[in-house]
């Protein structure tokens, strides 16, 4: 029976992350289309100053380059998403907090911290013991203000054109998007 | 007959520069209205990034401080508004130079530019060359980018506060506006 009641734990576990997964990539894509193109420039880049920057620090801008090198030192796709999902929800509440509610950014900004409070959910379920230890390095410091890392300034658009490239490197496949 | 004429040309002098008065206090009149409070607070503070400044030059600072010192020196009134006019154009002119086309404070800012330039052909007509000195050469450094004058970072409501503050007090009078 042992072999048997094995399998069985596997095949629900399986269908347990998978669920998981389900939530996460229904999140996922409401989120990128709430950060599609027009959105970004619209609230991102028309509705603020010219050369308008939001300090970050060195960690919170990751590039899909970042994670190309990522993936190359064989860190796991969940700990790519992880790292992902926190620097994202660190970027969108840094730009909400430098607007006045009444900014017509604010609100957008807020929906977003909504729908990744949500994704964080779903994260907090079955990921949190289970990263990669660079990984987990990495969200330690984008967490501590005290860290001292290297902070710069960067545009918020920029730091949501990050976020949306990496997203769609890291679900399209999972999430079984179309690449169009 | 020269009394006479001498009286004749003073008063159809006065009745010019009456005229003339009367078209820049219905400019200023329909600013006033542009510059209400509320309007400030919507458009040059919650359409801003909070704690978000312009640099401006020194001269550009004009406060209701600055045009009492002034005042003290005995320039005169006309010299004063002309003042006011510049430091108001150019403020509204870099403010508007921080801002996408596509900025909600942007067709705002442009309809003040608006009524600064209508504003500026009524002082053309009579007042370039009547300039006390001490404004003339304020004017001449406000114009002057390479004046080399200290610069300092400003809040846009601010500016607006100070541009409106020192309206007030120079065409409340002239203009007969209710103090209320």
């Amino acid at each position: 029976m042992r072999p048997l009641c094995t399998s069985l734990i596997y095949v629900l576990a399986v269908l347990g992350l998978e669920a998981v997964m389900q939530k996460e990539c229904e999140i996922v894509g409401i989120l990128q289309d709430k950060l599609k193109y027009k959105e970004r420039l619209q609230y991102m880049k028309y509705y603020f100053p010219l050369n308008y920057t939001v300090t970050v620090q060195y960690e919170e801008v990751l590039r899909t380059s970042n994670v190309s090198r990522l993936r190359d030192e064989a860190i796991t796709e969940p700990s790519l998403r992880y790292l992902w999902f926190h620097v994202s929800s660190q970027v969108v509440l840094k730009i909400r907090d430098v607007l006045p509610e009444q900014h017509p950014s604010w609100s957008y900004t807020q929906e977003l911290c909504d729908l990744l409070e949500g994704l964080g959910v779903e994260y907090e379920k079955y990921k949190q013991g289970d990263m990669d230890i660079v990984v987990a390095d990495l969200v330690k410091r984008i967490h501590d203000a005290e860290a001292g890392s290297n902070r710069k300034p960067v545009r918020p658009k920029a730091l949501l054109d990050n976020c949306v490239k990496v997203m769609r490197m890291l679900y399209s496949t999972p999430c079984k998007w179309d690449s169009a």
